[in-house]
C-alpha cells in the first residue's frame, strides 16, 4: 500500500506510461509519506465504446 | 459521480453497450437524482475462463 | 454475471438504493438480454473529502 | 457473495486457472463458513508493462 | 501480485479473516506457482443494504 | 478518465488527501497529457485488519 489503479483510455506510449509510473509514485511518496518501494500501480486501457459519460457511449462523441 | 462498473461476459455488440449505457444512465438519473452528464459508465467484459462460480470455471460449464 | 458495482457520494435513503437496483437490473435484463438472478448490483458511498476531480477534493467545491 | 477479484502477471494456463479457482474456494468457504456455489471469482490477467512497483515498470525490472 | 480483492458481507471476526487470508494464500502459492510474500489481499465488507440480486436489496431478502 | 482510485491505510488527513489529490493529478496531466479537469481520483481507506502480505493481516505484523 498504497494501491494505485490507473484507468485510461488507449493509446499511450510506454514512455508515458513508464514517466506516469514514475511522477504519480514520487507524487505519492511526497504527499503521502510512505516508503517508495511500497507504491504499487496498475494500469487499465480502455477502448472507447466501453466507456459512456452521459448516457453515451464516449465512441459514439469523441473521434 | 455516480461511477458504474460494468463486468459482463465477452460477445455483446456495440448496439447493446450503446443500449445498456443510455439505460442504466437513465435508471440512475431518474432513482438517485443526479445530472445526467454526472453519470459515468465503464465497461469490462471478461472471457469464461476468466470467471469462477462454486469453484468451477465458467468455461468448464458453459459452453 | 453481469457484475455491475456503483460508486456514489454518501447520503442516499434505502428506498433509493432499492429503486436503483431494481431500476438498473431491469436495464441490464433489457439490454443485454440476460436473466434477472443474474445481475449482481455492489453500492459503494463516498465521502466527499475521499474524492477529487480536476486536483481539487470534492469536499473543496461542494459544500 | 463472497466476490473474489484476482489480477494477476498474463501467462497462467488454463490448468492453472483452473486449480487456483477450485482452491480458493475451498479456502473460502473453510474459513467464512459461506456456501460453496456463492463463491464468485473474476480473474483479470495484466500486462508486465501495466504494473509499477517503486515508480518502476514491472515490464523494466524483470525479463 | 497476485492482488486478491475479496468483498464480503460483514459480520466476520477477526480470526476469520486471519484464517481466510492464510488458506487463500497458500492456495495461490500452490496453485499459481507465486511467492507468499507476494500475494496481497484486501478485503471489503458490506452492508446487506448495499447488495442487489435480481434487482432486489440483499437485505429485503436476507433477515 | 483518467480514473485514478487510490486504496492506502487510514489515518492520513485531509490536507495530505488535498495535497495527494493535486500532485498526483498533476503528474497524470504532464505525463498523459490529459485534461486537468478530467482527473477524477477515488481514495479508499483501508482497517490494517483488511489487508494481508504474505498470508498474514497486516494487523497482526504492524503495531
Amino acid at each position: 500500500m498504497p494501491l494505485v489503479r490507473v484507468d485510461m483510455i488507449k493509446g499511450r506510449t510506454i514512455e508515458q506510461k513508464r514517466a506516469m509510473v514514475k511522477e504519480v509514485t514520487e507524487s505519492m511518496v511526497k504527499t503521502l509519506n510512505c516508503k517508495k518501494e511500497a507504491v504499487r500501480i496498475i494500469i487499465t486501457e480502455k477502448e472507447k465504446e466501453d466507456l459512456g459519460v452521459g448516457g453515451i457511449l464516449h465512441s459514439d462523441t469523441d473521434g
